[in-house]
């Protein structure tokens, strides 16, 4: 792939037909059947040394991390994903690293159905940045929103946090089954995924939804990075659970009724009830007893 | 907005309602209305230092670039652009910067009524990077593509080409208005936009349309800017206007009936006949005679 043109030949003879697409790479646009539904779209950009160490986890990892922190937004509206597009600086010399980094992007991408449909790639003498936008089709039910959940509200979240520097950040599976597999089940009143940090990111709940949230310490699924961590970082498991960033879980609010449901019948694996919505603040019970919970986690830079 | 989640409070208060936006920044994902058409989706990627100099430009004229870049796309496919999402990596401290990079995306997204629905916001130690997705929708006529042209059609251009670094690069106005126009007063068979030069977009109709073209010298239109740069550079104003990369005007390939309608009752100004497609090779004709012209212009380095 000595130019751009021979690197789409190549694209094109790697992607798989899909009905949907009516016009794959090499166009000056990709073409799409029109969704049924609302088209949701989102846009995540990692840049090397900031979102990843290209040198220490290699070009397919980041590959499979940015097409996943995209599919993850998706899930957090329970959305169905369908395609895709990406746009890369290369650092110099970088046709093997483009190819391994497609296989990244194609390895998450085939796994949830979705089309690679078009990109852009560019060489610099900078790092290397790989942007990734998303497109996905609202469920039935219509995109689930932030700014759902009432006071009385159960809160869950889809697996254990915490400590994801380790490796999961890299590695993880977007949870767009899972969120699809609970909508069907309930009526999903406000969900966001955890990029920012559980804090975080439930606070975006809180706000949106103009209400407050408990979270029983003893309920948090701390993951074994979280404990890992803790020996070397000077936080407790808790607190790496509690604030650190890209976990990549989703966390949702749920009726009363329908968490009683959920807690009964699981529709998916790994699900755990954190906590309850109230009417304002954001609380850590431990024992029983509340303590104000700062949001902490990813801070955004700008 | 010290924080992302402040920005996105900035940038929505900016954000006039559209009502084809059912969410807009904020969410995980934005949802537009699902389009009547096919739906049309484009990604470009523009680098300080590669596609532009920060500090030579600045930001503004940055922002409308990488807008119009994308919007010259969406064109290029006689589409009707409806939105677009904008992921940045910014240099430390670029609050300033993003706020004008956004005022220049929306200096050309509102000139052609796009919705900025959403984007992802980071900072770095690296150069600038931008990189826009550009959604649109194909007119009645479906999307026109490369493949299309045939020997015997006209082949025309929308405006004056060359020398376009310059600064039209910066300041071009993206062929929206004049492709929808051109599409319905006539069948478009094969179109592209100029991105990468005139002989290497002419090239890329060619190839998958499989045929040649002749290119009529006297006929091409050389623009003021190509003309001064064949002052010091050592080529001529015609090789300026066949070489040179970024002068985003619009080639495309009528039939010959369509082609005399257009002659005749142009319905956009600045339409030149620039040639026609002939059976095989690319050619340049000259006072009636013809040399092999070779594909030049803007070879992608990956």
């Amino acid at each position: 792939m000595p130019g751009e043109f021979e690197y789409i030949a190549w694209l094109r003879a790697q992607t798989p037909a899909d009905p949907r697409v009516l016009i794959g790479p090499g166009d000056d646009c990709a073409a799409l059947a029109p969704p049924a539904r609302a088209l949701l779209v989102t846009t995540d950009m990692l840049m090397d040394g900031t979102d990843f160490v290209l040198a220490e986890v290699g070009p397919r990892r980041v590959g499979r991390k940015a097409m996943a922190a995209n599919l993850s937004d998706i899930a957090a509206m329970a959305g169905t994903p369908t395609a895709a597009v990406v746009s890369v600086a290369l650092p110099r010399g970088g046709r093997e690293l483009a190819q391994e980094l497609y296989h990244g992007l194609r390895d998450v991408a085939d796994a949830v159905g979705v089309a690679l449909v078009g990109g852009d790639t560019n060489s610099w003498d900078g790092k290397l940045v790989i942007s990734v936008t998303a497109l996905g089709e609202a469920g039935p039910r219509g995109p689930v929103r932030r700014n759902g959940a009432k006071p009385g509200d159960f809160l869950f979240v889809t697996g254990p946090l915490g400590g994801s520097i380790l490796g999961h950040h890299l590695d993880f599976t977007p949870r767009v089954r899972e969120a699809l597999a609970l909508h069907a089940a309930v009526e999903l009143r406000a969900m966001c995924d955890i990029s920012d940090g559980l804090t975080a990111d439930l606070n975006h709940i809180c706000e949106e939804s103009k209400c407050g949230a408990v979270l029983v310490a003893e309920a948090i699924p701390v993951s074994d990075a979280a404990r890992e961590l803790s020996r070397t970082s000077g936080k407790t498991a808790l607190d790496h659970a509690l604030g650190d960033g890209e976990d990549f879980e989703l966390v949702f609010a749920v009726s009363p009724a329908d968490g009683t449901k959920l807690l009964a019948a699981p529709p998916v694996p790994g699900l755990v009830k954190i906590g309850e919505c109230v009417r304002e603040g954001l609380w850590l019970e431990t024992n029983g007893a509340r303590q104000k919970l700062e949001p902490r986690g990813w801070v955004h830079p700008v």
